[in-house]
């Protein structure tokens, strides 16, 4: 389903060339002034990109300017559903009607039809990365509610990999067994289109983790932010913030549309080369350290509020 | 919650040192014959481990006896909840008095104690990994279900890492945007005590990915397990199966008690150095792959089902 | 939370006099081609009521356009979230002034107060009884999903109470234990503002049913709608249908609104006469029949798609 | 599903004559000293019935003894999940062996065979009322958890009927639109079996209430349980208690079971008499007091630690 979270509840909708994308936030905390310079900011990280070139971003220029249509009085959360919808102004589906009946490799257009029957196939419709403009704005809201809380989001990119800290959260978050943090954290982290890859803790590499890394030992008096001398646990013991910085990492694959084109399939199962079409991304990994942060946000502020 | 799938749901429950370790299953499709053979083996790969010799694994011994309460009729399931439990006979409590105000590192005890302001000390109480038994029996029903349909695991260790196949799922299964087919393992296989990376695919390494592995390219005429010519992505595109095998990996820690002791922390942040206590296996990785594939057989079937 | 149903989920948000109401449906099939012109008559029973005369219905005028933003592709839904909404066009925010601080007898102003420490003072902010115009939407797709199954809505209403019948509802819908058909119904029923009483059965008063009117005798060979002699039981046994017409009422209070003003609760508890203000129902009784079949249109198709 | 709750949520399974019934408990407040003997009278109370002579209560002879699985340390509750059973050690189940192809008339034979093509015939399996023992086990605990807020429950049984006021509820719980208190409440009245009927308020019936009952006067400086004169709206506005008291009132019907026997049904359609055959009760309205109470503590309390 479209829906994300329990306490607090994301639910976005949309395609890429359709009227607009939007979301519906359920259970956001009731008098809240809501900071919409902060979610422009958020919408413009992902946008533009965190790094300064911004080489090889989506040619689409798109405004991104956040129409809000309920759970708001006078800039006020009121305690229903915040909804808003951001239109999707610069649209031109007409460069897509050669997809109409070929699949592209690495996109979702092949299981959506076999799944669905029927697909948009304008700009990847709902599989677009679009819809993660959705996400940023319910995340920059999780954000304001979780600094006010004294938690802190700070991320970084290299390669295809981006890597997340977040410092503040109190001790005791996170549910044993099934709803463990770490749990929350990789479900919403492979929620973001291209993810392949998650692991938790200081580490370089966490599937090389050496025998004596672990465990993370005690400081003496330590509490908080000081309690253990490493965090290759990354801050969750037993699925359970522990008061340390929450340490992950996410790695991603690259945009599948590649710049010379590429080879399609028909329904048939046959193969046909297509030229280079639409506006795509040639590298879209700065883009989603604003995505990685909304998408933790959402997790840790639908944990903690339960 | 203690409860993991939707349609499929499994809940578990029980204390290392408790009466029992248990399990509810709902949603369970009515009619089946279960085959209590095969539970029986998975438990024991889940008591003995994956390889020939076993070192290091736990010196408890537990005959792990399903005890079925509900669910079932002359052997076949109803439709209604199955219930089981497994009877803890093998406890020694009183080798565990000495933790009763001691926090192990790397273990749950100082989250567990931080968020209920209780915990049963003895043997890692609730995080021990005795509750994953009751996984194991709903997986194993999991697989009966899914190898009626075709879908069979296989899985392999080396280091700490596990690698999971599981060929001849359909196309279709997982759904776009957030319940996606691989985030839903994701959350499963961090589900899993000690989990610490995760990744998707058929690579060596997710997280370096090279621009030229993406995407996999289509097989003329491919469908199903020949639909691309190689599987970086797993099997899954968009969240959804495509046909092609899943393939996933996890990583984990070892187990984090030290054969020569280790420092704990009391309630007022003091270290003290405890002697070897209780029984515990100094390599579990073995063991653990009958636990990957159980969370994934539910996982996957409680998508497929829908 | 703002959300109803599992496998078919109407989530609405919306104030009475903010920018607008709507709703996202998510779990709606794909391929399906929506039929605007019932949703549009659907929208006019809510409006105008079933009855010749109207009298003493909402003096506000409200066009009632559907806006739909996602899940649609040349009329035809694409299984992916619909979502659409309703302006409110005719506001008139400035009537409510004088209501800023007090709280209306009968309605939910001092409780969203207490709860939420705010509220939307104008024309009952959300809890508006034009929320309902976004299930009534919901609704109409539910039931032309339903009728295409032959499943068919026909209701009354006399005084307070409405009666409803649903036939055509194959036999198995609804499960054991909580989520009995009559439990899904209930929950659905008791949703909609003003309702105060719900039953089962043909019977006219369910709270006084004798002892000979109970169980309901088979028909020799009887199947489907012919299955038993009476249907006291509503269509319904152990909480899943019989074949037999699914048959409940629901009884409502009249508006709590008076014509010659009321008399209100500051914050302090003093008491203050207030003239009338505002546009309200004299009588929405000849409203709620559209919306009756609405919650209960989704609530059978939630079941029925698990 | 068999789960009731999301924050309190209670899992039941179980089988009239099969090895036992049961429940799960999970999200039970850590630190509680559970009142074992409070749950024991709780569970005679189901078994008696409330009145004295007790006439028309079923033969069959239970102890009822509750055994604990896990969530307990020392009588004290972990936060972890509470787990039950109680044994059937009255069973007899040849007594039943007539009814295996038949379907008795008002019971859920002919659903269940519907639904999952094969049912435990033996005592009414899973549609038995036995299964409210476990939910009368959670409702004690909620109600001991609910106690110690000052909740109190009081409930009345006439005919037919049981009208039950809950005191003490604070202003604030319930949700808007969805989530109504009077919604969940109704929900969990319609899961007890032979469930017809429910209302809200204190007049005698909510079907039939004239225009001048509504709405509730605020009466001067009121608040809490003095906040209006009457209270026709049952301590429920908008969905939200307002911390009047807690009424509403169930319908019931009589067990279907005639005691000079039944006309019963064959797969093919075809009439048995079969004479009177196993135990059950004549009348069972005297025992179903603490169960409305019970599935009402379970509904109330989930919305409270939300």
């Amino acid at each position: 389903m479209n829906s994300f979270g329990n306490q607090f509840r994301l639910t976005t909708f949309g395609e890429s060339h359709g009227p607009a994308v939007g979301g519906v936030i359920d259970g956001c905390p009731a008098g809240i002034v809501i900071d919409h310079t902060f979610i422009t900011n958020e919408l413009r990280r992902r946008r533009e990109g965190d790094n300064a070139t911004s080489q090889g971003l989506t040619p689409r220029l798109e405004a991104d300017h956040v129409e809000w249509l309920s759970g708001l009085m006078e800039g006020t959360t009121l305690g229903t559903p915040l909804s808003f919808i951001i239109k999707n102004s610069d649209c031109r589906p007409e460069d897509y009607e050669s997809l109409r009946d070929l699949c592209r490799p690495g996109h979702a257009d092949y299981t959506y039809n076999e799944k669905y029957g029927i697909r948009d196939h304008r700009g990847g419709g709902r599989a677009s990365g679009r819809e993660t403009a959705a996400r940023v704005v319910a995340g920059a809201i999780a954000k304001q509610i979780l600094h006010d809380k004294g938690i802190t989001f700070r991320s970084t990119h290299h390669d295809h990999e981006v890597c997340c800290t977040i410092n503040g959260v109190p001790t005791g978050v996170g549910n044993p067994i099934f709803d463990r943090l770490n749990a929350r954290l990789a479900y919403a982290m492979f929620s973001i289109p291209s993810a392949m890859a998650f692991a938790m803790g200081d580490t370089p590499d966490a599937f090389r983790l050496s025998q004596q890394d672990y465990p993370d030992q005690w400081r003496e008096h330590g509490i908080g932010n000081t309690l253990t001398l490493t965090n290759h646990c990354g801050g969750i013991q037993g699925g359970i913030s522990n008061g340390m910085p929450i340490i992950f990492h996410v790695g991603f694959h690259l945009p599948p549309t590649q710049p010379d084109g590429m080879v399609c399939r028909s329904s048939d199962g046959g193969l046909h080369h297509v030229a280079p079409h639409g506006r795509h991304d040639n590298n879209h990994i700065p883009r989603l350290p604003v995505i990685v942060e909304a998408m933790a946000a959402i997790a840790l502020l639908d944990l903690l509020i339960t």
